[in-house]
């Protein structure tokens, strides 16, 4: 059944929509005091992240607060590699980090795509919470980091500045790293898809680190692995289209190979122009973006007109080819903890009033 | 007078060379054991940095190991603020900080150009003395960050992952930031011409955070600031040309932008290809760039098979529009502090003798 508000998933399908449809990357997120407040009972990220309650709880407290067009799943990217045994725990200021990262060639020979039925049933459990709290007011995204960004927390063993150990695996043993790669695929395709039984009206692929790659290793790796991921996505549910949105940061040059690869919508971040963005991929795609999340600390009025500014660059809904419109409002990338809420309320004002104005 | 090797001279102003010369960022650097130990007697980084002498001595250690086609001065790029009165200090395991960063309108109106001559005398007597080392065998690059680059330290008071606070100033107060910027370049443009001055015989502008802003931002308060920096640098000295490269880290969608500042060559990241690079750039300028540093934590066969891949990813020299060749061969970014000194040895030999073969 179609959610009452589906501006969001119109404009994933490039149909028309009375106005541009917004959700914020990270919404759910610790510049929302009551963020704060839930993360404290539970105790810590992972006892949030894990469970349904809790996870059903955040997830709904930015749709309570502001008038967003989808709500997202909120959990962490690092699930996965969680579920498949690699001892995912969080280091006080320094993110998060894997007690068995995978180096060699038998830690990737014991690599397995988790039993995600069993293993991330906290994971659908949520997706099942969040929509019944939803009540299919607006539509719930699910997501999955991509097969090269798990790669890099699982070979690194947590964050990394340089990648230097995935890395020094892609250029000295790269068949090593698409084996690697492989299982990934498995499993996030595996993973998206439970959601989407499960209830995820949207998917949402993240491949926060494709942008370190070289132009050729981000072809072969990040890119060849998440369209295997796009083309193994279910891609309707209970008669319904399940739209799937590839981001990859500092994607910018790729947006073009990115749109190929089938997906039906293109995240871009705030380095872009959606001008170009828009040209380039022309109407093979939707388009998701891009506010640089720092406009939001610089205030209420230099939001209200960057955001303006986005809408324009994006430019029109295009009447002529069959009514589409095409452009799903977000961030580059999270949303910042340094937010204050009052100034988000304010950027879904402008982007409603101001993108009826352009459809006028 | 032209060095003995003035190969890498001549690539940059797109004349026949025999070979492709190369150099590599942060050559002088903590991946050499000789650096570490000359550090260790300096006493800290800023020691080591404001003293001709041992500027010199670790200028030199990697021309002594390799048959590098050029030098670069040993400096850091925080000299500019740090000689306007900002005061830095380097804090270990965090970089460096600024104790009186540039945050009111007050503190911008106060901000001078520095007297280069006077307070950056240790910068231009280390040239001399480089120059004087060096005995003319190879060219020595003098160079600067870029205005925004700085700009980034002197309001952030250091390091910043998400830049908040120089872009809460960009899209609140974008003119306050534009008077930082100009006062920026004005100091770029006189240390430079300093530089060149005391014997630099090329210069190079690191716009290490270019790639951090939207479109718009970077062609108003990036590009727009380098290209008065371009316009401003003398480009002759002694009778000889003085070739100016422009580097965005990051900046892969504006190297057309980036050519059209009237520089003589752009510097590229690992990110980008050479062939879609020399594409988009055509002849106006010549490339430098851009093996992945993390290639060479891979070892040396790794090394030289990526850069075989980097020399044929640019193609062939051009004898069609006049002979000329127009690559400089370099990492995208500052060799790793992991990298093993025994490798670099076959990465410019690769470099030397398969780029001969390319002209063949």
């Amino acid at each position: 059944m179609k959610p009452a508000n589906d501006t969001f998933l119109r404009a994933l399908l490039r149909q028309p929509t009375p106005y541009t449809p917004i959700w914020l990357m990270r919404q759910a997120g610790r510049y929302l005091p009551e963020y704060n407040a839930t993360r404290r009972r539970a105790g810590s990220f992972l006892g949030l992240a894990k469970s349904p309650q809790y996870a059903t709880e955040v997830t709904l407290q930015p749709i309570e607060r502001y008038p967003l067009d989808a709500a997202i799943l909120f959990s962490d990217i690092l699930t996965v590699p969680d579920a498949m045994g690699l001892g995912l725990h969080f280091v006080e200021g320094e993110g998060p980090k894997f007690a068995r990262p995978v180096r060699t060639e038998d830690d990737v020979r014991a690599l397995r795509a988790p039993e995600v039925e069993e293993s991330l049933r906290y994971v659908t459990d949520a997706v099942r919470s969040i929509r019944k709290a939803l009540d299919n007011r607006i539509p719930l995204i699910g997501f999955s980091g991509s097969p090269w960004t798990l790669a890099c927390y699982m070979i690194e063993g947590g964050g990394s500045e340089d990648f230097r150990t995935v890395k020094a695996m892609l250029y000295q043993r790269p068949e090593l790293l698409q084996q690697v790669l492989a299982v990934n695929v498995q499993a996030v395709t595996d993973y998206l898809n439970a959601q989407i039984r499960a209830g995820a009206q949207a998917v949402m692929i993240f491949d926060t680190w494709g942008g370190a790659l070289t132009d050729a290793a981000y072809r072969s790796f990040s890119l060849a692995s998440m369209a295997q991921v796009v083309a193994g996505v279910q891609r309707e549910h209970d008669g319904e289209r399940v739209p799937c949105i590839a981001f990859t940061k500092g994607g910018g040059q790729w947006l073009e190979a990115i749109a190929a690869t089938g997906c039906d919508a293109v995240g871009v971040d705030w380095v872009v122009s959606l001008a170009q963005a828009r040209a380039r991929i022309g109407n093979r795609c939707a388009i998701q973006g891009n506010l640089d999340p720092m406009v939001l600390l610089a205030g209420a009025k230099a939001t209200a007109s960057e955001a303006i500014r986005v809408l324009e660059d994006f430019g029109r809904p295009n009447r002529v080819d069959g009514g589409t419109d095409g452009h799903v409002f977000n961030l580059g990338h999270g949303i910042s903890q340094f937010t204050d809420p009052d100034v988000v309320d304010v950027l879904v004002e402008t982007v409603h009033s101001h993108s009826r104005i352009l459809r006028a």
